[in-house]
Parts: C-alpha cells; structure tokens; sequence
C-alpha cells in the first residue's frame, strides 16, 4: 500500500504535506452533534450510496468503513496519519469514513459536519489537492441534496466554516526558521491576514520536530481560489526563506547534529516519540544538506514510528515496549 | 608497528594494562634534579652504551632516542600512550628515552631517577611484565653501578620508592562498580593495605570513562613477589566483581546506552577528548555483554584520539580542528 507519504512531492525538502477539507451538510438533517443513532444510520447510508458509483479520474476506489468496525489502534492511527481528526478518532460512535486505497482521500461522516472531504498530498500542492477535493465536492452536489444559502453559503455546524467550509493547510518543516525565532514574527504577520500557525507536535513555541502547519481561517466573504492563492503564496514565501537559510547551513556542527541523530537512529535501542521527532527533523535537515542520502524517506519513518501506527503492525503494547519496537521499526527502515 | 594496547590479552574484558617500573640511580652522579647538563649528557652515554649490546627474549629492539631530537607533538604523545611520566615529556631537556619496537618497554633517562624501566602490557600480566622488567634490571646491574644500600635496597631520589624502586600498577575498566558506588568503599579498604586507586581520565569520584589505576604505595619492607602478589589478588578480585556485575546488566536499556554510543562515534563529526572517553567506555562495555563485535579495539581508538596522538599524525592544529580530526578517525576506526 503506498500512503501519501511514500511519495516524493514538489517542495519536499520543507513541505512535508498539503491538506484541504471541506465540510458540507445535508439538507433534512440536524447536525451530527443533535442526531439521534438511527439518523446517523440513515446518513451514512445515503452517503454511501452516493459514493457507490463514483469515479473520479485520479482517484483510486473509494472504500466505505463503518468506524464502529474498526478496532481500536487503527482508528487512532488514522489520527497518526493525519487522515482522521482526533474528535473523529476519540468517539467513533456511528461514524464512518471513505478511504481511497492510497488515503490521499479521506471523507469522514458524522463529524462535526455530516460531511468532511479531505485530500492530502506530499509537498507543496493546494491545487492538484483542491482540484481532487474539489471533484468529489461536485459529484456530492449532485447526488446530495446540500445545506447551502445564496448568501452565507455552504451551512456548517460552526459559524467559523460557514461560506466555502474549506479548510486549506500545508505541513512545513522550518528547523532554522524556527532556531533563528522569525516563527515569532510570521506568525504574527500571518495571523493579521487571517491564516495561523501552529506546531504540529509538542505546544507552544518550542514545536518538537519543528514541523509547522499554516492554514486559512477565514471561510466567508473569500473565494476558494482567493484562499488557496493565498496559502501558496505565504507557503511559498517560508520555503523559499527556509531553503536558503539551509543552504547557508555549511558549519561541520550542523553536519555533526544531523549525522549524530542518523547515528542514534540506527542504533538506539528504545527510542520515545518525543525523541523519534526530534532526530527526524535533524535527519531531514541532513538531507536537504546532502549529508544523508535522499533514500530515506523520514516523513514515513515518523509517521510509521507513532504509538497507534506501531499498534496496529505489533499489536497493542505498553508504551516501553513501544520504545524498543519503535527503535527496531526505525532500524529497519535506515 | 603493534604497539601493547594493539593486542588482546588476558582478562582484556576488564583489564586494560598492567604496567610495572623499576627505580634505579648509578653510583657517583647525583639525582637528575641536581645534575648539570654535562652530567646528564655523561650518564646518557653510560646507559646507551649499556644498552647497547642488550639482548633479551623475548624483547625486541631496544632503540635509544634523545629526548631533545624528539618533536613537541611525538613527546607529549608519549604521555598518552602511557610511555613516559607527565614531568618526563613536559621539560626534557638533556634526558632520554630507551624504546623496545612495541613500546612494551620504557626507560626513562633522567627522570626524577636516573634510570625508570617501564613494561606496559596489555591486560592482567603482572607476572609475564615484572619478569621483562626484571631481566633489564639484571642486564644493568650487570653493567652499571647501581646506588643500592643493603639495609635501603635500591636508592631512589623520593624516599617513597626506595628499597625495591618498584610500582605496580594495572588499569580496570568499571564503569558497573563505578555507578553502584562500589569504587569509593574499594579505595578505602585497598588505602589501609598499601595500594592506591585513582581515576586515569577526569578527577574526583567520577572518573570519566570510568578507567581506574591500581598501584602499590609501599616499596620498603615488602618483597617485589610480595607486593606484586598482592596486587594480582586485589587486581584479580576487583574484575570477578565487575565482570559479575556486567553479566547481570542485561536490560533493553544497557543495551541501547551501548549501541548509543557506537552510533554517536560511528555517526559525529565533530568529537571531544572526553566525550570520547565516555562513549568508548560504553562501547568497552556493549562488547563485553556481546552487543557490539570485538573486532572493536576501543582501548586503540581512545589513545589514538587523544590530542597528540591526532597531532603527531596530522599535524598540529586547534582543538576545533582536532575535534573533527578525532571524529574522522574514530570512523574510520569502526
């Protein structure tokens, strides 16, 4: 199976992935939060049969999973994957999700909206994901009888989404970005145009693996197209910043941190998530310097070495044993 | 050229050295301290004479060298090879050494004493390192007139060593009876029966690479058999409990701080002199319990990463600079 992750993507070298979502309702129903277990029933029913003769180009089979089929680790994982949110994952009561084979798209039924389109790509690509999510936003129109106001546009549970009910993100590896402290300021910057910044492991300033994601929060009043532009510029703009704050990045120390965290890597023999993020983002760092070889691929390595993600390979653990497979799991990816 | 610590040897898991040294003065001539520079230019002649038609089995080549002829870099690696005494490379002026092809055998001209023969041999050889030190005491005795006192034994310079002018002394690897504390209450009892033990690398109760050395203090009134006797016993008791003490180690844990470290020093491009000597200790130890393979030398890697061993191979340089140096040699060394 090759997950979204698998894949070399443009602009891989800082952005890790690209995520757009859009929520949508049904007209005739109350929001999920309000439903009874029977209408959950019957609204994923009508979904499911809405997707059944789907065929979108670029788009492997969709899969329909009932979530209360799913065992515990792998639900969690789907979290670890970033193809589920934690709401989602944490009380699956009734719910359901699409898959496509690779995971690119993942539609959850009976979150917060009865309908949450998400497609992720590797790297820096809001279009080709927009268009994705986009598609599969048309073929729903059209089998669905959407909740959408000529004025507010489409309705979603929480004002926040109301009008495109899209959410754009890109995942953005910003190790001298952040050492140098300009995430401070960028964030300030972007939050006054209305996207924001968040560490995507750790909190606060201190990001661990400083992985970043930047999305829009302004869904009203703003075109899908206006949104998207905006993040790819903003994206753009951290990159290309980030790539040649790297590229300056000539000093044996630097060298030094990345291959000392390839060393621990290969031979650690219990390794915690903290650590794991941590030694990562050096190791990603070592390649983009082209002190490690382009062979490994960490993006995968720090997904596959999340606590579910190992449970749902090993089987459910205590979490030090989860350190020794997780050392094992890296071992055997380097 | 093999030098002693190139070689495995008995006890090696625990024991790193056994050295023995012989105290001897010549009839006539003051102590070293007080000699003029003629003086000292005579009793060099004297002894590179007597040594010149030296043959002993199982030494080979005796090669006498004139400290003076001796550049900066090579001298102060004598001391790092432990080879020659701190005061003896730090001014040595008029003195010279005598040196066996492998540097099992050492004989300081003009030292504190006139004459200090050194064995060096790898492991826990008192016996086999006595008897060498023995057969060149004899060949000079033959040819030398030796200060020797019938009721003082030999005479030497520091009241300390007269009588039998010998020290003993072996160096143990402990790093298990180091953490559980064991070193403090051994150094006490071993005090009250005439022996000393002290860290060979960094000060105090935390001897970094947890490497100690075992010597006898007293040399009047006790046999060279006796006193070497009982350090074979002490020496022998000491690594029984170390070596128990590791075998009990047989944690994931231990095993991770050991791959670790061979990781770290596979891995760094940039490495200090004492974090050498930590990581190499580790190392030492994950190939006694069977982690790592012993086709490691660790002892060969830790003297051949000190300061001048790199600059008398390399050339002199800064510490930064030897820091790299050191980290590419120790790759190369794995």
């Amino acid at each position: 199976m090759s997950y979204w992750y698998n894949n070399t993507a443009p602009d891989g070298d800082i952005a890790v992935s690209t995520r757009i979502r859009l929520a949508r309702n049904i007209n005739g129903y109350p929001f999920p939060a309000k439903m009874s277990a029977a209408q959950r029933k019957e609204v994923n029913e009508i979904i499911k049969n809405a997707i059944s003769d789907i065929k979108l180009p670029g788009i492997n089979a969709l899969n329909f999973i009932d979530m209360s089929d799913v065992p515990d680790n792998e639900r969690y994982s789907m979290l670890e994957r970033h193809i589920a949110s934690r709401e989602f994952v944490l009380n699956s009561d009734n719910k359901a999700i699409i898959l496509s084979d690779d995971e690119t798209v993942s539609i959850m039924i009976g979150e917060e909206d009865h309908i949450r389109i998400q497609v992720i790509l590797p790297g820096l690509q809001l279009e080709k994901a927009y268009e994705i999510a986009n598609s599969i936003d048309d073929a729903f129109c059209k089998k669905l009888n959407l909740a959408f106001d000529n004025t507010l546009g489409f309705i979603t549970e929480c004002p926040t989404n109301l009008g495109t009910g899209l959410r754009a993100s890109v995942m953005l590896h910003l190790p001298v970005s952040e050492g140098n402290g300009d995430i401070l300021s960028i964030t300030k910057s972007v939050n006054k145009i209305g996207f924001t910044v968040r560490g995507m492991y750790g909190e606060g300033s201190g990001a661990s693996g400083s992985l970043y994601q930047i999305s829009n929060q302004i869904t009203l009043g703003i075109s899908e197209k206006n949104a998207i532009d905006n993040l790819k510029v903003i994206s753009q703009q951290l990159i290309d910043k980030e790539r040649k704050l790297q590229e300056g990045l000539n000093s044996v120390q630097t060298e030094d941190l990345c291959m000392r965290a390839l060393g621990t890597l290969k031979y650690a023999r219990v390794l915690s998530s903290n650590e794991l993020i941590t030694l990562i983002s050096r190791v990603k760092l070592g390649i983009n310097r082209g002190f490690i070889s382009d062979d490994i691929n960490p993006i995968k390595i720090l997904i596959e070495g999340q606590p579910y993600m190992l449970m749902k390979k090993y089987g459910s653990m205590t979490e030090s044993e989860r350190d020794a497979f997780r050392a094992e799991m890296v071992r055997n990816s380097l």
